[in-house]
């Protein structure tokens, strides 16, 4: 687990997008987000403070993120002058790049010098049970898509923000690194060992109160030959009892799969649910999430009512609309 | 790859189970098996020559392969006697243990000292890629099983076995540490990161002729939740024109899950072919194999017959009697 709060480091990001984990935590846990620290020529802004590393010790700062992907893979010496300073300054560090904090040698001496921690969260820092397929108290919710990057991560966040705000029991459970850097915690599913996988989301996903909902972050999708497996451990090991099915509307093929078309809705609703119940019987489709960034708003709307209309399920854009209808949508469960 | 052939070490046995890596050689891959090596108190015999070690290099042996399970996890100290030695003689070591050769400083040092490599198959010796998708040319056969350890491995060697018998281009691809061992090559498919799984099956099962089959050796099922993701990693891996349904027809429960029942042939079929064909659109189901160990002659008849009628498709048991029909099925494809 990562100590919370935060300064978010923005090193010399080229855009606004290169620093989308950043954005990320700033919009979903604002209030792990003391401030920001950018270098010279940085074109991100987040709205955030400007601060020194000590300023942002003195507010309370006590891991700094890297919030911005670095260029070529490679940590700059801009960079490591940064990062070095950081651990003397008492901050632990977090990072989601490629590029290991634990494989730049100044890094890891600094860190061992002053009894700081350096998190490398693409790697599983935990030794996972294989799955027992027990079935566990609480509900889950798992967002499963026709292709990859369809909004899957969105709609989870969104859906428990939405939770928290009506003051329901939820908790968003990150299964990728981004998602992990938002919440401080979480399984880097894609770098599980394959036996490990469903035992990994069993882990993360506990007992828990009977009215308290999990929003699992979903992964790949069960129709994208490099990654189904990956989803279908997720759908497994999370025994969810609701499913949000999730959709790009605008996809010409498969993401990365040129020759790959997508699936229909219905052919993920049919596939799906049905290997979602050998986990847990009671599992139904709740809703429809559809990212809609690509059309304008008429084109959206008409868009959703069509979905809406053809499955009978309540289909939303959480980033559009909010996702108090994909909400309403669990407790009919 | 594994050098071959080889020298089984039998070590101290308790039991001709526990041998059951050496004997899947012996029965496999008999041009492979140039002798064996056992400690007193051996009480698994593979019918093969008793050789010393300098004996069985000068048979040609390249390599020990540790053909037996360790007690308790521990390589003992006899064991490593002979270890060393066999290094020393100028062997090669190979081995499917949990307990890892490299861990293991004295063998580490006389296999440096003497330059012979130490083969630990459960872990990928191999960086894989992240699957592309990309037909390949070639046919490829995968049995999948209603539950895990239902027969697919002696189904997938029983049918290479026989096509070759025939004089047809036919090759077993090894996912699991038995089958690494019995061909000297393959993927440890449970032990490859969850991104890279698909791509692994990619990886070996590459282009090849028109009229050549890769038998794959299936893992998991699609219905176990411990293990699903590694089973639909190798569907969609291997892109298979042919899948063999496996089945063991007196389980009770999912292995290792009570509470979960089996699903019919029927639910796997209809699970598993639309998922295949998600890879393959060509795809088929081209016959059943069914593990009839557990019953009587008179009683695996009926068995097969009522599968056969039911499914109408053609129903074997491959170690009762042989996979000829099964090949003979996949003619039909």
């Amino acid at each position: 687990m990562i100590k919370t709060p935060y300064l978010l480091f923005l090193g010399d990001a080229p855009d606004a997008l290169a620093a989308k984990v950043a954005q990320g935590i700033r919009d979903w846990r604002p209030e792990n987000a003391v401030g920001q620290f950018r270098l010279p020529g940085c074109k991100a802004d987040l709205r955030l403070p400007n601060m020194t590393l000590d300023e942002a010790r003195s507010a309370g700062a006590q891991t700094l993120v890297i919030g911005v992907a670095n260029r070529g893979g490679v940590i700059s010496e801009s960079w490591m002058e940064v990062l070095v300073a950081a651990v003397e300054a008492g901050f632990d560090i977090a990072s989601g790049l490629h590029t290991l904090l634990r494989d730049q040698p100044r890094l890891v001496a600094a860190a061992e010098a002053n009894g700081r921690l350096l998190h490398d969260v693409r790697l599983p820092a935990v030794k996972y049970p294989i799955a027992d397929g027990v079935k566990r108290t609480g509900k889950r919710c798992l967002a499963v898509g026709t292709d990859c990057s369809a909004g899957k991560m969105y709609t989870a966040l969104a859906m428990d923000a939405e939770m928290r705000r009506r003051g329901q029991k939820s908790t968003f459970r990150a299964t990728g690194q981004t998602g992990i850097l938002v919440t401080g915690e979480g399984v880097p599913l894609d770098a599980v060992i394959a036996d490990f996988m469903a035992g990994s989301i069993e882990w993360l996903t506990p007992d828990n109160d009977a009215d308290h909902w999990d929003h699992i972050e979903g992964q790949g999708s069960l129709f994208h030959v490099s990654y189904s497996g990956v989803t279908l451990a997720l759908i497994h090991g999370g025994q969810p009892d609701a499913l949000i099915l999730s959709h790009e509307p605008t996809r010409t093929h498969m993401r990365g799969l040129p020759g790959y078309a997508l699936p229909s809705l219905e052919a993920l609703r049919d596939t799906a649910l049905p290997l979602a119940r050998v986990a847990n019987p009671a599992c139904q489709v709740a809703g429809i999430s559809v990212n809609t960034a690509a059309l304008g708003e008429d084109e959206a709307l008409a868009c959703l009512k069509e979905i809406e209309d053809r499955m009978g399920l309540p289909a939303a854009d959480p980033f559009r609309q909010g996702a108090g209808r994909l909400v309403d949508a669990l407790a009919a469960i």
